[in-house]
């Protein structure tokens, strides 16, 4: 039982997820061992897929399958309007809104003095181009609310001043259903001063 | 980014583990993803792996890989000697003690008259000639310390009443490490019971 290379193998692969200790990949690597051939076979081939059929869109930089970004080509979108995110996956949220039609530009990462990730590690200057070329009228910068993302949205503001785009940031406030006696006081003070007249 | 196949694809396998929910296997999914090429082969080999070199020891029912169970092979183990599981995997956190040197059988479940498993569901036939063929002279029974498991081992201690066969049980008792006043009222009533002199 302590002698099993191939499941010794899984366990390690499984080790390697995001959030999986080692007790959570043995019980993973259990439940491939007593799966049903078909669903085992077809776990080992999407892992393969996901890495030969998705690629990143050359232009704004969201996955694609198979060679074309269905963002970037459907020209039932909005292409005046662009959501600025540091990862693909934070794209992902707002698609799943279901509501925002516009394009996005994934940064890649945002700005971070402290790990040294300086403008030219992100796809700002790429940005820019997108700015010039497809005509963007509003940049929506959804970089996370937090002393990086903050720098990295001021930083793009900063280099878009008295160019013919609006610039803006996501609402800061309380979250929906949350509880002011648990807001946090940065939170609660973003809140009283974004508040709106009703 | 709605529309992946290959994405979704590997968030649906993903999601088929234990204790992994929608957020996570994206999560996961995500990182794979990310991984470098060679793990990701790896990790899908690894799964194939599992599925077409494990298999289960006819004797004992442990896994076994390439077609040789390392314990009922290995002539070093006490083979009088036979520790009793629901499942292979409760085999594994004895064999991690490395203090036990006998070997073991796998019943493949417990006695559950509510989800209709009788004796005939169990390999218990098989467990009682391997008592007459091998000459097992000590069986110590590790079912899971509830209901169904004391029910399977009291089953199997009469059933071997008058044989010429120890027939032992996991001790109960306050888990090392514990504390007093945490301790539910069953086993601290065990702990009590099973006291022993100092």
């Amino acid at each position: 039982m302590n002698d099993l290379p191939s499941f010794s193998a899984l366990v390690d692969s499984f080790s390697k997820l995001p959030g999986v200790g080692a007790k959570s990949a043995e019980r993973m690597a259990y439940s491939v061992l007593e799966m049903d051939e078909d669903d085992a076979i077809a776990f080992s081939d999407a892992i393969k897929n996901v890495k030969t059929r998705i690629s990143r869109c050359p232009k704004c930089g969201l996955f694609q399958e198979d060679g074309e970004c269905e963002v970037c080509s459907d020209i039932g979108r909005n292409h005046d309007v662009c959501i600025v995110v540091a990862q693909p996956r934070d794209a992902l949220a707002f698609e799943k809104l279901n509501d925002f039609k516009g394009v996005y530009h994934v940064l890649g990462g945002v700005l971070s003095p402290t790990k040294g990730v300086g403008p030219e590690e992100l796809k700002i200057d790429e940005l820019l181009n997108r700015i010039e070329e497809e005509g963007i009228k509003e940049l929506i910068i959804a970089t996370n609310p937090n002393m990086d993302g903050e720098t990295t949205a001021l930083f793009i503001a900063k280099l878009l001043e008295g160019k013919n785009v609006a610039v803006t940031r996501l609402a800061y406030g309380l979250p929906m259903g949350a509880s002011l006696d648990y807001a946090d006081t940065l939170t609660l003070g973003k809140a009283l001063e974004g508040r709106r007249k009703l």
